[in-house]
């Protein structure tokens, strides 16, 4: 890794030609690279928390004169019970991964002799931009290495001191394995994010890890593609059927297990057949825990009747802007959807109100009715739809991936919780015998297009009745073998 | 279709709106429209050909004062011989093709009753900008239906004529399908580009389908993806053990078969072991075809000893940024690798161009060397790396993907040539039982993260020992399935 004080430009064109050093070298260097890292932040402990402590020091005082937020502080800890540990299993999480490089998923027979296969490979330069959290940097250098990708990382000034002591530990690491050290780069420079931004000849995705305002920023200020989420507006879609411990326990974890997340939930839509029977239990379970419950008026009046007195005195006024606010807070938008003829019509209404507001990250629908989820599950249009099970179901770790890269809301490339796999693309290589273009014009030869098995590894052979120019093309190969 | 002269905002909110019910469409309801648009299509030849011809005339017109170039009226000409027939065929071409919605391509079991999947669903909202070629309209309406996806269309003025006739025979064949009208939007506006590039919240992808300038002027223009390629300069490696003949007719497929093509050649690269033996015969058959060789210093000494004195008064200096330029015409630049001390080392040398000059489209090495073949193919970084068969391969059609939507040299979503799988992603579902995340903490129950084979789809039952809401959860159902 190199900590560098070079220009946003030599750092990134660094990154593009070490990327390629790093995409060739096979599973086994790659991960042993993880190893010598792993093993060189559990012995650099101390030194890590020390440079920490001081991080932490400037920003409690920051926090103190209120230019720093509290839990911007806590995120900053990296001495935190068992954080350290957290941050060097993650490590050796993401080195047991199957290797995402170099597997083949397409593989069809053009013709005799000519075969398609698709490839996965490294994007290339990865550019992360980060807020507090010093862990992070672990974290990506090891997804990225894992993934074959060069990464230049842009942590926040809050995390300087740390930053720089993980980076010489990394470094000094990686300088005895096969990794060249030009692949990580941590820039340290200050305003460097805005000249980083321009360039694409070397830079291929940017992945912002931060709040809405960086993701946005960071969007309208580039060429290179985004990945990265900025919203979570997540929806509840209850219906009558669905048990009242059921409703409750999911949508309690989903608002209040942690409100600041992403994933957690915003928007309560309730069938109004189920305002007496299977709400008021819901609203009472969520007004335990200090959730505010902003109401329609069908909802709120459903609920007024049979809550105790002091839960109604609790129950807040909906207005049509709460339906459109991530709150990440311990607030909810509850809705009520009309009975109609059928109850397919009132899952169509319920549909629209997601596909109009919610931010496409995860929604869920709580239902004993299989028919009714698998149409939810098709007609809405987020990265997540999950039936009866929570939003903070989301997420990378919960999913298999290992340690993730973030959350995507894109409608291309990679969506929702993104692992090793968004990391990488692929490359279509063709394996010929001097077969060109021309031979296949209309009346000539014929496309055969034939999928072959994946797993199939040896090369097809032409057959006899082949053009006399494969035949020359092997005689030639085998003149050549022979020393003739 | 509508042919609209609505505010771009109204036709991308309407298409917005009509791509989730597309999204929902059984599989034969799109098949059944790109029937439909055929027979109408196939129907209304002599009246389309008629506004074709207005088209046409006007564009000679244009030509002759110089304003259009001759060989975009070319492109504008639909009565061309076989070039209707096409288009048609296109259509059903494409309704012939797999299903590339619903396909279910990870499966995981996250805990007892607990299961993700992954299903490929559409993207949304394309947009689509293209120059002349009238045919286009309805190669792009088959892909988007077929692929559950609205499209709006906005067209070149040259072909006006020929678009409005056109769409009005889709939207009326549209109107007897399942499939609504909005879903495909001709916007006739003029100076719409850029209003529609703002529409990040209705549309999704852009696919500008045109020359460098177009693309590069909608890349910067838009926060919204753009799927699109801006340069096509391929390259070719020579290797000495390469058999003359084969190639000689490789790389005169690959530079003259389409020059005008992003998939045709650019630059030669040859190891100076092959500048006596096998260059002369190369270099012979491209001079035989009109291309202009620009050569480096010791190919062209080499070539100037052998060749007759005619062919080698028409050989070229190469300037560096002959290695930069795609010529899109007879040109073809010359270069090459100096001997080192191993084989390996000439092939880093012409990796190291390629991955510093290439425009990452397709690049191509002609050897009789499997090792040093693979070793390309993995280091080269492009869409395509072909061995021993020609650059013009990176075709869509080619590659048995049926019509394409283009080339991509973008490093993420989707790379070379671009087919119906290209326009979808996909979404993550949870089918669970009540489970919710806070079970999952330091000490609770353990995720299982067990790969289920994909085309297992019955859902996956809990265990006797699942916790107790798992079981009220079903009694619940079970309750109410009865009727109690």
């Amino acid at each position: 890794m190199s900590l560098t004080n070079a220009s946003p430009e030599a750092a990134a064109r660094a990154a593009k030609l070490g990327s390629r050093k790093l995409a060739v070298l096979p599973t086994q260097a790659r991960n042993d690279a993880l190893t010598a890292i792993h093993e060189a932040l559990a012995k650099a402990r101390d030194q890590v928390l020390a440079a920490n402590a001081q991080d932490l020091a400037a920003a409690t005082k920051s926090a103190e004169s209120g230019e720093l937020s509290q839990s911007l502080v806590k995120r900053l800890d990296l001495g935190k019970k068992g954080k350290y540990e957290d941050m060097l299993q993650g490590i050796l999480d993401v080195r047991e991964l199957e290797d995402p490089i170099g597997k083949v998923d397409v593989r069809t027979l053009l013709d005799d002799g000519l075969v398609l296969e698709r490839w996965s490979a490294p994007i290339g330069v990865l550019l992360i931009i980060f807020e507090a959290r010093p862990e992070v940097i672990a974290n990506i250098a090891s997804l990225a290495i894992k993934s074959g990708n060069a990464a230049i990382l842009k942590g926040g000034k809050e995390s300087t001191e740390s930053f720089k002591v993980i980076s010489t530990v990394i470094s000094n690491a990686l300088s005895s394995t096969a990794v060249p050290n030009d692949c990580l780069q941590l820039v340290t420079t200050r305003d460097a994010i805005q000249p980083l931004l321009q360039l694409d000849q070397y830079i291929d995705l940017v992945i912002p890890r931060g709040g809405n305002e960086l993701v946005k920023s960071v969007k309208k200020s580039t060429q290179i593609p985004v990945l990265g989420h900025a919203d979570g507006l997540c929806t509840a879609y209850l219906r009558a059927d669905c048990p009242a411990s059921v409703a409750a326990r999911v949508i309690v974890d989903a608002k209040t297990s942690y409100p600041a997340a992403c994933n957690s939930l915003e928007t309560l839509l309730v069938d109004d057949v189920a305002l007496t029977d299977l709400l008021p239990s819901v609203a009472e379970a969520l007004l335990a825990k200090g959730v505010s419950l902003r109401c329609d008026a069908p909802s709120k009046t459903a609920l007024s009747k049979v809550l105790d007195a002091h839960s109604a005195a609790l129950l807040q006024d909906a207005t049509e802007e709460d339906y459109r606010t991530e709150f990440l807070d311990l607030i909810l938008a509850v809705k009520t959807v009309p009975q109609t003829s059928t109850p397919t019509a009132a899952l169509d209404l319920a549909v629209a109100h997601i596909n109009e507001h919610s931010s496409h990250h995860t929604d869920m629908i709580l239902t004993a009715d299989e028919t009714i989820a698998r149409k939810f599950q098709e007609a809405v249009d987020s990265a997540g739809v999950f039936w009866n099970t929570s939003t903070r179901m989301a997420d990378g770790q919960r999913f298999g991936f290992g340690t993730e890269v973030g959350i995507s809301t894109n409608k291309i490339h990679a969506r929702g919780p993104v692992g090793l796999e968004g990391l990488t693309i692929y490359k279509w290589r063709i394996d010929g015998q001097g077969q060109i273009s021309t031979e296949y014009k209309a009346g000539g030869k014929q496309w055969k297009h034939q999928k072959l098995p994946i797993a199939t590894h040896e090369r097809i052979a032409a057959t006899d009745e082949e053009l006399a120019v494969l035949r020359s093309f092997r005689e030639g190969q085998s003149e050549r073998r022979n020393g003739t």
